[in-house]
This record gives structure tokens, C-alpha cells and sequence, in this order.
């Protein structure tokens, strides 16, 4: 099949290639023409702008967008002039599924076709494939399927999961699935993100646990302000994050790719000497629990992943001022300067 | 009555000038001879050394230690030899109630009695009166209750409380309270810090979410790393903290002490640029979450408000660093440098 | 003043009845013909009908709307009809304040003012005063002054606040404070519920806490599925949860309004059984959560408040059921029928 | 090499069949005498008795224990005066570390070593591979390698990492790593069911999430206890979990195999009938969250997830009848007796 893709950015130009290496035609454009020569370098048709890209598409067109969330809207602005009924419009990034329903009725007034994908992988998604969750009309959706077969791992990735029986026109276990009407895609990609965010701070705080568990090896303030360690002796192992890590890679409960990750972080970088702590959020985290309050589900878990993200970047400041503020006045403790 | 009251810090100090003003015969001492000397100079009965101190004090000795949790031990250590049975020891600091088995046996086998008091009411305690939770054998705590009087704040200092009727015999409406056998004083007292870490998080959460409620009034960065604000017109307020927390001191469900002092801190201070935001952790906070878990008792709201007072001093670092490390291994997402 | 009322459920007939007391006029409405019937026992001029209550209020009326949030909209739809320029609609109950900037402009094309106020106190109020937090356009707000001021608790209802100065020109120290522009109000008084959730629970997780300081004295199953009580000998207390909410009460840190009530809940009836333990959330701890998220604020105890009331639902069935599915898979494990 | 097992449950007699299969000799025990049996069909031999299992195995004995944490003391009560120096005592259970130490202090003083492994694996290690994770004196854990090399997965069982570089010496590549002295092996595993018990979590909230997307879809209360849907337009959405777990199996970042259990357990029973939501802990999570509080590190997500298991077994209750309570007292608040 032929697809656009605009937005070549690490996400773009990989899954352009994967594209590509299955057989498919890709035209493609970024505002920055050196992301645009290198993708036509590996293959592809290189496009100099939005109205050059729907141009070098023949009819019933469709393009795939991947760009940052703020930026989408901007893009569909410059896009419906240019395109005709019967084209549609893929958008793979991390939008926000609610945008996914306005957007759809500004096109479908067109009679352009949206589709809202949610796209996991990574920077590792153009050997490993890509998980595709997948949101819109289904015969749209259907007859895409070529691109979403090239695009995702494949069943062979993982061991066929007992019990679920013959696939039989199902597709999950290909790795993308149909998940529902006009922004399932990017609902099912938003709670994957918050999910993903409970792993990660699950595995980080383990780690840091371990990292801890030589607290009875060194000394400690003794004074009014500061918890004294109980019991040192409990508290005397120098574990190596980098090897528990990786014997947590095979058979364990804990197995993952996320682990997988954590451990060549390490094997790479012991001390992480390469970061200074302060972890970003995107978006998908937030709404998350968003979805989560308002549906009136309860989500500890990932509302703490947030939360802690949040206060990783300073964004606790005001709170502990207050706080140290409140213990100055009801105790008149000053605020111990030294860590710990 | 007699009381010899040892370690004259912020706390010491001010019972022992509270136990004066009630016509009580204190004999002081601390390790810097100055404090003894000033609480001398108050009206109390200095001394020089432990075994001074117990060498002025008529038998049937009770001696108030008032000295951080770590520095206990080696205080009953210098004492044990210099007691009587029929002596009682009583440990009003913010001990571990677990050390009190310990030592109140210790002592029971010198037939000195030990009597553990969670006190609460900090630097105003002295015009307030201090709030006594109190552990230990029945006819002692007795025995020593014109202390708890004077000590405690009174009952005409809060409203009778309704449906409870009259107090015969019952000493809770005065601000004091025998809670139970040794430890329970400062098991109550544990349990009152770590509701106090919850209260204190609470207040300070709302006011951070109103010091933010100005989010739609700034610029933002529009990037992948970055979740863009959806409606900033719903974020266009600037909030004047201090008479928030002034207009909750009267009829609101959120008035409390703690209110009070929010609200002196901000008229004192509208920034805090006092306080950089690390807050310490006195033990109380650990101790109410290690029995929560122990007990299998869920107190999502304690944990959540201790394990932010380890973050808002930086011992997140650990955790914060694998985060990073794992976003930069599976997106190749670079640590953003910048404030939000 | 003349005020129109309409709701009469608890809140709004007391704010009614607080207002008649201070000599200002009331016509009040209510769907239930029998409030409407009570309150003008109490001094009301009675209204059958929206039609009826404009009606009886003399041009630059003022109408207080005190009703579910749920219902505000289609009171408004009733209203707009029936009011002329120059009038003002306050709504008092617990709306979004992000309705409130609709409702505003709405009105605002007919002339007609709008005020939102966050009113704290429930069914003390009438006698306590109400805490009020007031947004809308400052004309307006000043000149229904004499309102504000006979429903709030004035000064003295609690000490001044220190180094905060002379009042001049500041009501906060009335119990009343005009906090901003339209929506103000009601955002401050969703914060002032934020925070009531989390020292609501500080509280609940403290006396569960207490309650669960007996683990040692009761027998406990020793099979793989559950965690022993390491050191029984910990927890051998049985405390009188009403008596220690009463003592502190008084010179402690954790005093409050919120412990005074929960003082006079467990004198009423120590075991609670009146309780089943299901707890409600009306909108205004999710609003805070959602808020917190959009702005980037972490509140990782406001946050674990309002989940927790969820859970006390039963809304974490599924993801609960989940993870004992998952446990049958990894370990085989069957699910403990029997409690603890 | 030849193994003595005592306990032959679900994780025992696997691990034995486990050591068959590689060759080795296992001389087995359990109080039940059926499964003595059934393992010596497998080709075991069965013992009757510690004593008779001691005296089946030659000396510079290994006895693996694997039975749940409370009964270990016990059974090394029987073993003590049946075992010579030199012989080793494994355990394999779930034991807490801080047993280990005085353990291993116990029978080092009658010459017999004590090696400490945190297994994981669940039923699935028989044909897996188990986790070893072993904490214990150089030269024991040196001399048993050819068990842990039996039991342990292989490196065939997952990719190398990358930058790891060779192995050399190292053995976390095949899954089992010694981590450290005395206590080592079962602290690491520890943290590892910690670390577990928030990825379960993330997965189940996340899980929830996506079942309550149909919120707008139902009609809900309107009325002031009820938090009104805002935007139903936005919760349109029935997905299929099991699909949803299925697709996220393959290139996802959230694939692990907590994910593939998850896929396998709602293939098998969608509507997870078979669960109540009852999740039970068995000690680990406890312990990694005694830990991060001792060694003052922050662990929100973890913490959440083993406070939402208590809440799962209703032992919320005494907390949210206190907020029910609180409720009534300010604001008449009856409790719904509803869902929702």
C-alpha cells in the first residue's frame, strides 16, 4: 500500500522504514528537510511540504501523522484543504483520545475518514514491531490492515497464550487489534502509558530498596529531627543493581521488557551517572487518572506513579514549604540543611 | 509536687516552667549548663548531674526525662544506678513505644516504675498546655496526676463534646488521658504524629493547588516531553494564600490548629522564602506506618503523606535516576533540564 | 437585604434561617411545598413557583440557588426567563467551578450578575456561621456585603491571627472572603473539600490504627497465604478510641473540628454501628484530583483520600478480581474466603 | 549431587521434580505422606521422618526446606539434633531475611551452614526454570552450583543484554544469582514480591480503567451525595480485556509476563467469575514496605498496592465507618446504600 507520513521524528521515521522494509510505498515530510532526505535515502518519497505530500498520493490516500499532541490540530488545519472524500487520516502519536472524537467529525464532514492509533515500542519498534491499538470505523480500519500487519511484531513474538484457541479473524495476537469506534485507539494507548507508568516506578522503587539496604553500613545523625535506624544490623547487604536486574530477567514473576530495560540501563551506566532524576510526563499519565477519577475507579497505584513523577521535577516545592513552614511554627523546627 | 525534669530543650523547658507556674517544685538539668541556669533562673531548683538531680529529689522520686528518642538509652543507663525502688522514671519524649517494654522492665526489676507520656502542644504548650497520652501501671499514673493537671490544658479549652456526658472520673476533657499499659501513651502519641503527617499533607496539597491555579496564565513549552494543558482558561486564578487559610480558621469543616498556623505562617511570611522545602521526619511518622502494616491496617493517606516528606528531601534520587534510565532506553527520551 | 432561596434542603433553609435571624427578608422556594411551608413558620415569605419567587423580590434581586449540582443548569433554564438586568444569581451549593464560567456568561448577556460561593459549615452553620468563599465581579460582591455578613461566623469565633495585622478593608477574619473572579469561589471551596478528604482519612487511618493495636491478643492463621504477626508482643492494647479522640481535643496538634466530631460520632455510638462504611464523594475531591493533574501539582494524599473512598465502594472489584486471577496463574493460589 | 527436600507443596515437590530431571538424587519429606509418595513415583526417595530423611542422605548433607515461613523455626527445631557440621540447610521458602541472620547464627554453631534463596518461578517453574535468588557464605553457595544451574531457567530463556558484555564468572544470565552474605537471597526476593505487587496493581488498574469506560453508557443518581458524569460522551467505549491483554503482549513496553498470565486468565474466564476480589499478601510486600520506611525511601506505588490489598479483604472498614461517621456529624450525611 501507499502511506504519507508526516512528522519523521523517532517514531516517524522508524515506522516508515518498517513500512518500507515490508514493501509498502511511503511519501514523507517533516518541517525539517534533513529528516525528510535521510527517510528518502532508506527508500522513501520525499515530500517539501503538506500540499507536495497529499499531491505525490494517489486517491483514496492516507496519511499518517506523528507529531507531538499539541501540534496535531495545527496540521489538520493545513491538511483539509488538501485532501479529498474517501482519504483518511491516521493519527499514531499520543493524542489525547477525547481530541479523537472532534477531530473525526471535522473530517468526517469531509468525508475523510480518522483513525486514531495508539503506538507502542519505541526507539526498539522497527526490529521489534510495533503493539498497534486501533481506533475508528471498521471498514476503514479493515482495510488498512496491510499496514497494521507490516507494522506489528507478528505471533510469533510471544508464545500463543493457553486457552484463547484459534485466532480465527482476530489480530491481538498479532500485535494490533481493533480495539473500538473513534478514539478506542488512543483510550487503550492512554491506559497502557499509565500501566506503563506503575511498572516503571514498581521497578524503580525495588531498586532503590536494594540500593538502601546498606543504611546500617554508615553512619547517622542522632538528634531530634532525624529517625534513628532501629536495627542496622538489618541493613547491611551491598547489592549490584545491574546483576539483580538481570537474574529477575528469567523466570521470574517480575520478567519484563521493562526489566529487560533496566537491566542493559545498568549494565551500560552502574551509577546512571547520566541522570539527574527529574522524569517527565507527556500527557498519558495525567489522563489517565483523569479517566480513572472520573469513572470513579480507584487507582492507587498509578496515581502515585504520577504523583511521584510529578514531585521527581520540584513540583512538590510549595507543598513542603508549607509543611516546613507548619513544623516551624508548631514546634520551631528549623529545616535540617544536610540529606538524609 | 517534686519532679526532676532532665533535658531542658524546647519542650523541657517550657514543662518544666508550666509545672513552676502550678506551684510544682522542679529540679532541672541538661548537658549545657546554660539551659539549667536560665530554668534556675525561672524558679527551678538547678543541678549540676544526673546524680545531682536525684540526690536533690525527696524518695518516691519521679524524674521527667525530655530528650531526643537516641539519646535515651544512655540516659537510663546513668540513672539506674542512682534510683530507689518506688522511684518512677517518666519518658515524655517521642520515644519508640517498643523500647518502653524494655526499659519498663529494666526498671520493674529495680522496682522503678516507668511511665511513658506522648506530649503534644509544642513551643505553645507552655500557654496552652500540653496534650498527655499516657502509658504505664494504673496506681502510678494516679499517683502522679496533679502533674497531668497542671500540665494538661483544661477542659475549658474546647467545648464539651456532646452525647458524652458527664466526664466522672474520666480526665480526657481535661487534655489528659491514661490510655493504657506501658507503651501506650506513646503508641497514642505515635499514632496522633502520624495523623498530624496526614492533617499537615492535606493542608498543604490544597494549598499548592491553589498557588497553581495560575497554570493557564503562563506559557507553556509545547514538546513531546511536555503535557500540554488542555483549557488554560480554567486556570486563571492567583490565589492569596494567607487569607484562604485566614477565611478557613472560622465555620469551615477544614478548621484546626493546624489551620491556624498556616494561616500565621503566610501572614508572616506570603512566599515562605524562609524554607526550602526539606522536611524532616522525626520517627512518629515511620513508627504509625510500621504498625499499620504490621497490624495489616490500609492507610493509604499516612504512607502516601511520609513517603512525600522522604522525596521533598531528595531520597527519591535512586528511583527518579532508573525512571530516566528506562524512558531513555525505550524512547530514547532525553531528561528534560528545565523547571516543570 | 431581600434574598431570594431556592432549595430548602438542609443547607439552604439554615443559610435561609441565619439570614432571617440577622433581619434580613427571605422568600423561599423549594420543589418539596412542605419546606417551603417550614421555613415561612420560621419568618419566610413562601414561594409556590420560580415565577412566583421572582415575583415577590423587588427589582436588583438577588436569588441564592442552593441546590445538587446536578440540578443547577435546569434551575438556570428557569430562571433566565424570569429575571431582569441588574439582577444577581448566586449559586451556593457545590458546583464545578468550571460551570460557573458558562452560567456567568450566560446571565451575563442578560445583564444579570453572577456569584458562585462555596459555603462550609453543614447543619453547624446555622448556629456556628457559615464559611464563605465568594468568586464573581467585585461590584457586586461588595454591595451584598450585609449578606456575607450575617451568614459568616464573624471574628470571633477564633483567635486573631498573629502578625497578621489590622483587618482594614480584609474580611477573611470574618469567616467571608472574596477570593477572585467568577469561579474563585467555588474553586477554593473545592480545594477546602480536597483537604477535608484528606483530613478526614488522616484521622479515619489513625483510629483504624488504634483499633487495630489488639493484632497480638487474638489468634492468627499460619498458612502460606498470610503474613504472621512477627512480634505479637507489639500489639496488646486495647484502646477507647472515643476518650482518645476526646483528649486530643485539647492542646494537641491534631485538633480540629474534624476531632471534635469524630469525638462526639464515637461518644454517640463506640462501635460505629450505625455505619456500614460505604463513604460518598459528591464531586469536589474528584475536581480537586482532576485539577491537581491538569495543573502538574502532586497530591499524593489528597489523591489516595479520594481512591480510598472509592474502594470503600466496592469500585475496586475488578481490579481487585484481577489480581487474584493473576495470583491462581503465577502461583496456583486460591483465594482466602475467610476475612483478614 | 544429592538433595534432601522437606516440603513437598506445590513449590517443593516442583523443584525436586525439577532436580530429577538434571540427574540429581532427591531424598524427600513431608508430613503428608501422599505426596512423599507421589514424588517418590516421580523418582524420589521417600522419607518417613526428618530423622529418616537426615539418615538417607550422606554426609556434607544438603536439605532444601520449602514450607511456609511460620513453620520453618519449627522444623529446625527437629532438625538440629539430627544434621553434623558441614551439612547445609537451604531455605527456599518465603522466610523474612532478619530470620535468616539469626538462623544461620543458630546452626553455625553446630558447623552446619545456612544458605538463604528467594525462588520464584510459581507452578510454572517446573518447566520454566526457577529465579534463584541466594544469599549465603562464598564456598557453600559455590559448592550447590550445580543445583542452582539445575533449577534455574538457563540463558537460553531470554535475549542478552546488551552491553552486559560475557559473562566470565557471572551467573545472573542463567537465573540465579548469590547476592550477598546471610539474608542476602531472601531480602532481594523481597523486594522482588514488592516489585511484584505493583506491576499486579498497575496491570489491574489499568485493567479497570478500560471496564469502566463504558461509564457513560449507564445512567447514574443525580442527587448531592453522587459525583455527576460530567462528560459521558467521553466513557462510550466496551473493550474486550482479554484482547486488550492479548495485543499488549507484543511490542508493548507494558509486556512481561505478569501481562501473558493476565491474557491467559481472562481467556479462560472473562468475566473472572471465579474471583471475588479477595487478594491476600503473604508477608513480602509487607516486609519490602518495612523496609523502604526503615531505610527512608520512598516507595508510593508499592505502598498503594499492598494497602489496596488490605482494602480488597475489607480491612478498610473500621477507617471508612469513621468517615461515614464524620460525615453524619457536619453534614447529616446518610451513607448510600447503593453501588456507585
Amino acid at each position: 500500500m501507499q502511506l504519507g507520513m508526516i512528522g519523521l521524528g523517532r517514531m516517524g521515521a522508524n515506522l516508515a522504514r518498517r513500512l518500507l522494509r515490508a514493501g509498502h510505498e511511503v511519501v514523507a515530510y517533516d518541517v525539517n528537510a534533513e529528516s525528510v532526505a535521510e527517510l528518502a535515502a532508506d527508500g522513501a518519497v520525499g515530500a517539501s511540504s503538506l500540499a507536495d505530500l497529499v499531491a505525490r498520493l494517489a486517491p483514496q490516500r492516507t496519511v499518517w501523522i506523528m507529531i507531538p499532541a499539541g501540534f496535531v490540530d495545527g496540521t489538520l488545519d493545513g491538511l483539509v484543504g488538501l485532501l479529498d472524500a474517501g482519504d483518511t487520516v491516521i493519527d499514531g502519536g499520543n493524542s489525547y483520545y477525547r481530541d479523537d472524537l472532534g477531530r473525526a467529525a471535522r473530517l468526517g464532514e469531509l468525508g475523510v475518514d480518522y483513525v486514531d492509533v495508539g503506538t507502542s515500542g519505541g526507539v526498539w519498534g522497527l526490529e521489534r514491531g510495533y503493539c498497534l491499538m486501533i481506533g475508528g470505523p471498521d471498514a476503514t480500519v479493515r482495510r488498512l490492515d496491510p499496514l497494521w500487519r507490516a507494522l506489528a511484531p507478528g505471533a510469533g513474538e510471544a508464545e500463543p497464550t493457553a486457552g484463547r484457541g484459534e485466532p480465527a479473524g482476530r489480530t491481538a495476537q498479532d500485535g494490533y487489534l481493533h480495539c473500538g469506534p473513534t478514539g478506542a485507539g488512543h483510550f487503550v494507548k492512554m491506559v497502557h502509558n499509565g500501566i506503563e507508568y506503575g511498572m516503571m516506578a514498581s521497578i524503580a522503587e525495588g531498586m532503590a530498596i536494594l540500593a538502601g539496604a546498606d543504611a546500617g553500613l554508615t553512619d547517622h545523625v542522632v538528634d531530634a529531627e532525624t529517625a534513628p535506624l532501629r536495627d542496622p544490623e538489618n541493613y547491611r547487604y551491598r547489592f549490584d543493581l545491574g546483576e539483580v536486574a538481570e537474574v529477575w530477567r528469567r523466570g521470574s514473576v517480575v520478567g519484563s521488557w521493562l526489566m529487560d530495560l533496566t537491566a542493559s540501563a545498568l549494565a551500560a551506566d552502574p551509577d546512571l551517572t547520566g541522570f539527574s532524576g527529574r522524569v517527565s510526563d507527556s500527557g498519558e499519565g495525567r489522563w489517565t487518572v483523569l479517566a480513572a477519577v472520573e469513572e470513579g475507579v480507584p487507582t492507587p497505584v498509578i496515581s502515585a506513579a504520577l504523583t511521584s513523577r510529578f514531585a521527581s521535577r520540584g513540583l512538590d516545592e510549595v507543598a513542603s514549604k508549607i509543611l516546613s513552614a507548619q513544623r516551624a511554627q508548631f514546634g520551631g523546627h528549623d529545616e535540617r540543611k544536610h540529606l538524609g
